[in-house]
């Protein structure tokens, strides 16, 4: 396996990998030195490890930001022609079309775990990381070329590639999750930077009584700007629709509020009940005492290339399921 | 000391004056007969419980929702004539008026512990909830009767009634405090609200690709709509002008996430900045690892009623900083 960037995704993925006993490899521009001292194959040039990639025929994750992301894929394209390739990039749409323009399509099955914290860089990485996230799994080329052994194979291996780090394999076209990650990654983002503006105008007074709701709105906020913009800018064809939805609630709450009496009945009601609805799926997996964690996702099990597979896939999307390869 | 109301706040302020060996009983329309058997002095009628503080010259603690506050300072005003009153309701100007209604402002300290947990009612409340936690002193009456003894008594016993539990007393006058709650409190709950519900429109794949950051900011959306409604909507004269801001720093970034190329520059760094500025002045606190807690916030030590003491705790509401009395 061979990762292209090591920062806080690219970096933890390498130390559950390795921990578990895979073989791995990887080059950063930030923090070779870091990764080396602390025990990884890791150099400071994508060309050399791509090169090594071609001659392993390994799997190559590309895990840098989305600015990024075009020159590697280049590289990719030139020095690894026969290595298959996934990514870790929180946007899929922009990445497919640097994939499809480069002719990778039947090579790559896009990735993204749903795992974070504010912090980034190798030195942010960490084991464990993925336990229990999604990892979405795309599939649009299946689509295209359902009976494509090769494609099957490789999307087996990314599926597997969660699981090894505990992670669970969520099928999702590359539109449907630009649309969903708008909704439950990047708005909350853009709403962290607005909220720690909005507090930090209250000066030293509103800092002192701020408390749980305020830190936990604001939490992502400390998350670099660089990767905030990539995220939000890379897709603002899906994050623009959301933003219009969040402000018209905003909007109609605070005419409401502005009313005589003044009222939050309407939003304080409604988004009571989507919360317990988004709570009670969650359920199983978040209050299970058991040592075993169940997942509250539901499951399917698929057999890449067989029949109906790319059928399955949808159905198992639509449920925001996770698939189970055999 | 006498509590009228055991939910979440009245009921963590019984558990823990009764856990440092304080005599303290009260009242509560639910939950009594669970009071009772978790081994608490404590029943459900108003009326029995003020007549009892009467006769104890007990401090009266008001902690019920603010729309059940009107009624019981009448019955304070009727029934325990002779004792003094706090409150820790959410909201200290619509209280304010209340009291100064009925002639009640001479013997009340309004406060305001910025604690909580996104559960409610006794069941809910829990030992040590204000550990570290700003508790809001009001002193508005004290600009009006700076040399009144008996008031400056009062503000000693409700600061020390914080420092009991554990928490911070931060003076500040009833416009400023809801003013500074409504950017960091109650505008977090409002944000809550309407990003469940975009959240849950993206249906179960968006729920499925959920993690911490939707999490963290959706977290207080699981409060009673009850509870929400009476914060926001009687302090919706300091919530609106603020959700006012918050909704043009969206729409701002909304339209520059909407040209060509998408930025969200503006909104990222600075918010980022803003992030930074918060998180360094809460910074000592959370960061020590002594076992003795720091508090982040600068002290002031105030002698109730000597002179100049008004002048005094106005600089250190302007700092946001927490006094301790002597």
């Amino acid at each position: 396996m061979c990762i292209v960037g090591l920062g806080l995704i690219g970096g933890s993925l390498m130390r559950d990998l390795h921990a578990r006993g895979e073989r791995v490899y990887g080059c950063t521009l930030h923090g070779a030195r870091a990764a080396r001292r602390d025990g990884f194959d890791v150099c400071d040039s994508v060309e050399e490890v791509l090169r090594r990639a071609e001659a392993d025929r390994a799997l190559v994750v590309v895990a840098v930001p989305m600015r990024a992301a075009a020159s590697v894929l280049d590289q990719v394209a030139e020095l690894a022609p026969s290595c298959w390739v996934t990514d870790v990039v929180s946007v899929k749409q922009p990445v497919y079309d640097l994939v499809v323009e480069r002719g990778l399509a039947a090579r790559y099955v896009g990735g993204h775990p749903m795992a974070g914290t504010e912090f980034s860089g190798w030195t942010a990485s960490q084991e464990g990381l993925f336990a229990g996230a999604a990892w979405a799994v795309t599939f649009d080329y299946a689509r295209e070329a359902p009976t494509d052994r090769d494609w099957a194979a490789l999307f087996t291996t990314v599926c597997t590639l969660a699981r090894v780090v505990g992670a669970e394999a969520v099928p999702v076209s590359v539109a449907r999750h630009d649309e969903a990650v708008a909704r439950v990654s990047h708005l909350p983002h853009v709403i962290a930077e607005a909220l720690a503006l909005v507090g930090d105008r209250g000066g030293t007074l509103a800092q002192s009584l701020s408390a749980g709701s305020f830190r936990g709105a604001t939490r992502v906020a400390s998350t670099e700007p660089e990767l905030v913009r990539n995220m939000c800018e890379t897709n603002a064809a899906s994050l623009v629709p959301v933003l219009d939805e969040f402000i018209a609630l905003l909007t109609d709450a605070r005419a409401s509020l502005d009313s005589t009496p003044p009222s939050m009945q309407a939003l304080a009601e409604s988004g009571h009940r989507a919360h317990l609805r988004m709570a009670a799926r969650h359920g199983a997996r978040r209050e299970s005492v058991s040592p075993v964690k169940i997942s509250s996702r539901p499951v399917m099990r698929v057999h890449p290339g067989a029949p109906g597979w790319v059928h399955q896939l949808e159905q198992i999307e639509s449920l925001g399921g996770r698939v189970e390869v055999f």
